[in-house]
């Protein structure tokens, strides 16, 4: 689609860093994450909202968003929580307009650290954050 | 699971307004709506947190949600999108411990009566509004 950020993402003319790539669906970091770690899911196909999207595309995307909850539990991040958050439609506060899926890892007692996060929205180190999230997937990979 | 509220309300030993239900997951009003036709999914087989639900549950728990979203579009409630919001673990501020997919309709311009719904939670008509979201599934179907 063009003049989509996350459709030049998937084709390579924009950057991002990225933690996961399979046939259906990308996930990379969040540029203005809300916690250290916040990674976004997109269907690779472009699909403005839930309404367009095919029904098992939507559910690789959850299986994608899924294992990465799992996986920054483990690695560098040593999450205990996530929150998986999609927002279909404008006026459900969705400011992209492809389809995707917030994981954002949690920690005990980071309430007052995650509402600083959702104001601030800074980016932390992306690649040292891209490599705990790579090394949770590993750890998954080899249970 | 023992003193599990929603594993209760899938035995049907604890009421419930059902919306939909299938051999993998119920979906149900949750009885503190943030907005109208707030809808809680979960998958029947008990699972505390995402890192003990089966990965392919999961992604039926996903699909079920993703078409709530798009029944909220239509029927009754003619919603112009939804949160999808699923929080995994206590630190994520998940409450009951049962894996659980919230489903929120919104509409254009409801930003204060959702900041309302945060903090109220205030219960509509169930009967209406299971009735809003099951014509809404039947829309679905009828394409």
């Amino acid at each position: 689609m063009t003049d989509c950020v996350f459709c030049a993402i998937v084709a390579g003319t924009a950057p991002a860093t990225v933690v996961h790539e399979d046939a259906d669906v990308l996930a990379f970091l969040d540029i203005r994450p809300i916690a250290r770690g916040h990674t976004l899911v997109i269907p690779k196909r472009h699909a403005t909202e839930l309404d367009e999207l095919d029904p098992e595309l939507g559910a690789a995307v959850f299986r994608a968003g899924h294992r990465l909850a799992r996986a920054a539990r483990r690695g560098g991040l040593a999450a205990d929580g996530a929150n998986l958050v999609l927002n279909d439609g404008k006026a459900a506060f969705q400011t992209v307009g492809h389809v995707h899926l917030h994981v954002i890892p949690r920690r005990s007692g980071d309430r007052a650290r995650f509402v600083a996060g959702l104001l601030l929205r800074r980016p932390h180190d992306a690649e040292s954050t891209a490599a705990a999230i790579r090394a949770g997937l590993a750890a998954l990979d080899a249970r």
